[in-house]
């Protein structure tokens, strides 16, 4: 009997891969036989699964956002019932930062994708779907720490999500390029944050 | 008698064509090939005045950072003795929002760079100077915005200034992305400045 192969668990490893190489080498230097060669795989089974380079780019973009929306959701039922609803945006936020190896590599790779997308429409409008659907997410946490009087109720929910998805979006591309270290951009975040979340007369 | 060449404008007139090349293809496809071709002269030419492609890159990455440089000066004296201090750092700040061609321009091609810059060392040095300067610069406008009574006293100066400049960082690579648009970011970044120079209590 021929052994099952988890076809969406091989698709996974390969976009693993896929995700190492371009923080490793950059975005630029993804290709079929790279991946392959670090995947452990022949560039005919990286072809099976995916037949451009492009396809294979937006699978791992998507696994990039997967990986944030489980780690967001996983803080959401950590904090449920315990924390104040300012304290759950903040948490959520600071999923985004590169804090660990995990997110160091995605965040590394998602700035590559930015720039990859200035040319590439198909990459463009996922990277579009992912940040409109964190900025949704993230203006109704707002509201409903607004409602709990915890967020200043002055603050207009959408523009104040745009505005501090933004600033994580900056801090990381400047901890990658070496301007200062995560810890610094947690520091500088969280200072920022109580200024904006201060409550005022 | 041969006709006299001005060596600085010809470099500079190749760095321009690296812009356009770079903000309408990617960084990834400037070669001294297709710069040569976008300013209409030799490779042999390009060659003369750069040796390297990196070499070439650096020259362009000087140049965005003296425009902005210079608009930001044209907007310092502008301001000087009109403009509450307040004023000229948010007008410092909209500076760097792609907000016509040749920002926009410039801007996607900083995009560019800081993914570059994750596998160039000499292109990440560059890119760390010119933020460490902008931080400081930044910094200095804030303190004497404060010394005027026109930003609360306890906002700190260096990390009010690392926020505000990743705020516009991450707003500028959300317009290229086409997230929104620039009059949008315009006026999230406006609605969050009020909130960090309001007065509290």
């Amino acid at each position: 009997m021929p052994k099952l192969v988890d076809h969406d668990e091989r698709r996974r490893l390969i976009a693993a891969a896929l995700l190492r190489v371009a923080a490793e080498r950059g975005i630029a230097a993804v290709s079929l036989r790279h991946v392959a060669a670090e995947a452990g795989v022949t560039s005919g089974m990286v072809q099976h699964y995916f037949s451009t380079k492009d396809e294979m780019m937006i699978f791992a973009l998507k696994i990039i956002s997967e990986n944030v929306a489980a780690r967001m959701a996983a803080d959401a039922d950590t904090g449920r019932g315990r924390n104040p609803a300012s304290a759950l945006v903040r948490k959520q936020l600071v999923q985004l930062l590169p804090f660990d190896e995990q997110r160091a590599i995605e965040g590394k790779v998602a700035l590559g994708f930015h720039a990859y997308a200035a040319t590439n429409p198909s990459i463009a409008e996922t990277l579009r779907k992912n940040n409109a659907d964190l900025r949704t997410h993230l203006a109704d946490l707002i509201r409903t720490a607004q409602t709990d009087g915890d967020i200043p109720a002055d603050r207009d929910p959408l523009p104040t999500a745009t505005a501090l998805l933004a600033l994580v979006e900056g801090l990381g591309t400047h901890v990658f390029g070496d301007h200062y270290d995560a810890a610094e951009a947690l520091a500088v975040f969280d200072a920022h944050l109580a200024t904006v979340f201060a409550a005022e007369d």
